[in-house]
């Protein structure tokens, strides 16, 4: 019998593009070597190019699903992106602080890479107040950051307003920064002085980038890695499958989540 | 750039544990060499398992999902598993009479591997007289068949009336069959005499291996393989992933949908 992989629950929305979502989470989680158990908060019509409908579940059926899956699996990490709803990251929070052991990577989707806006604001209070408390890793692009800290005047004021929200650590991303120039900047900051990785930034746009990231390091964390570790080499994992990214429809490409 | 995979729209039902449903069809399309683009239908709540709840989805989002990938990316075959309600069928089939050249793989999922029944009588109907007329491989295991064709005395009769019901390929599945001894006896009907495939039967029980053979095959049938080469290399792939199995849970072993 071989080794069994480790459980990642994974909480998010459907995209049926398959570039984003619960796609990206479970070929990232595989290709990083762990199980994905997928708990569905919302379905959308989506392409490539922008979302055009968001329908959530109820946060009962969300918290029935997760329930069912840590009833019977072992949960290694969880990995949470789309939420859609502040009663479906309430029904979250409550299950998730019944494992208060459980690693949490939260990556907190707010709007799709289209730029249609996935978040309503009360959402955005629920993560600050009862998320971040529970949150081992964080991984928010600069838009997120602004709107989870809007009160900062540089990433790193803004940074530490979300590590004393409670999160253990944050992975501030620079991919949608492009005043970076030719490097995509990714910063960590948690215990110790903050972790710069620089990274050649690809030509193109792609969908699902972020949700891939994180399922990596949920991935990476499941098995065992210290979270530095697991971001470093999620990072390298993910730079693999945005340089053999791949452009299936009219829009965005998507990374080719794949072992090589 | 590397190659374009070529993209399986799967529609299908979600279960969280990660073992069937679409998270087997995304890991096997992924892993037999296409991109998988997930329609949802329902959302249940289960585990390794049974299950306890399936929660579909109103037949116009199922329909607004799959229009959308089809607008945006071309479709090169599209793989059925859970459709939960008749009218969830008849909103499929709806589409794809509008899409006649795109080759369709349905697998009829009727029961849960634990014996939850998951298809209201209704949709038995609109499976024979909407949706096997539009497809090109249908994938029942005997329990299926014995639904879908009652009146039939053997497995050649029942899978004749499918034939004559308009699907163009039959696999009648031999998984469940444990009369059939130390051996699995898969049977391919269609053109021609039938196809045999004989399979060493693996221990134990598994969750989600109905879903995994029939996205493998419409995978290797978007690769552009002809029928009966997409259902014997499928086969293969699929008896690999069985081979490496795991038990994430208390339930039922799950395969390991990865390339070697």
């Amino acid at each position: 019998m071989p080794l069994t992989p480790p459980t990642v629950l994974v909480i998010a929305g459907n995209d049926p593009s398959g570039g984003a979502g619960i796609a990206a989470d479970i070929q990232a989680v595989t290709a990083a070597g762990a199980h994905p158990a997928p708990v569905i908060t919302a379905l959308t019509v989506q392409d490539t190019v922008n979302a055009s409908a968001v329908e959530p579940a109820p946060p009962e059926l969300v918290a029935a699903q997760a329930a069912a899956v840590m009833a019977d699996i072992p949960v290694a990490a969880v990995k949470i992106g789309l939420l859609a709803t502040a009663g479906i990251a309430r029904a979250v929070a409550e299950l998730l602080a019944q494992h208060p052991d459980v690693p949490v990577v939260l990556d907190p989707v707010l709007v799709a890479a289209g730029g249609a806006r996935l978040a309503e604001d009360e959402l955005v209070d629920v993560v600050l107040e009862r998320l971040c408390p529970l949150t081992t890793l964080l991984t928010p692009n600069a838009l997120e950051i602004r709107r989870l800290a809007p009160a900062g005047n540089s990433t790193a004021e803004r940074t530490a307003t979300l590590l004393d929200a409670g999160c253990d650590w944050v992975l501030a991303k620079g991919g949608d920064e492009t005043d970076q120039g030719a490097e995509v900047v990714n910063t960590l900051y948690g215990a110790g002085a903050p972790q710069v990785f620089r990274w050649p930034r690809l030509e193109g746009s792609f969908h699902g980038s972020g949700c891939t990231l994180a399922s990596a390091c949920a991935a990476r964390i499941a098995l065992g890695e210290p979270v530095d570790t697991a971001v470093a080499r999620a990072q390298a994992l993910v730079h693999g499958w945005l340089e053999r990214a791949f452009r299936p429809g009219r829009g965005q490409l998507v990374p080719l989540r794949r072992p090589r």
